[in-house]
């Protein structure tokens, strides 16, 4: 397992319930992928959203994204953490 | 305080070292600017930086960043989270 953070563009004006929703929908899939979705912080005014997970891949944590209705636009891994 | 999600590019092959060594010079000045940083991970392939931090602005978080050396590309304020 290893951590990623993905990014999501063009969600301007996002709401705290439709944050919240959009998460709830990844979380209830993630174990299909083995992907563990841990936080998820979003600025409604740019439109981005930053979400962290950890996961076996890149792919897995997208086809959770995708099948929930969100591809993300980026997914990195982030092996280095302080 | 707010809390604030910011992003540097560029730092292709930084190790786990490097990354401590740019978190603690971050630290060492941020109560001049009343900046908190939380987190940083990084994606030493892409060379992306991700650092939360909570602070009364953006302009607080960039002037911490640039006298520490290392000024972000982007700072956005995430003021939503789950």
């Amino acid at each position: 397992m290893a951590k990623f953070m993905d990014v999501h563009r063009g969600m301007v004006g996002l709401t705290a319930d439709q944050l919240k929703e959009a998460h709830d929908a990844d979380l209830a899939i993630q174990r299909d992928e083995s992907v563990e979705f841990v936080n998820a912080w979003a600025d409604p005014e740019s439109g981005l959203v930053y979400c962290m997970s950890e996961a076996p891949s890149a792919d897995a944590v997208q086809r959770i994204h995708e099948r929930a209705g969100h591809p993300a636009d980026e997914i990195h891994p982030i092996p280095l953490e302080v």
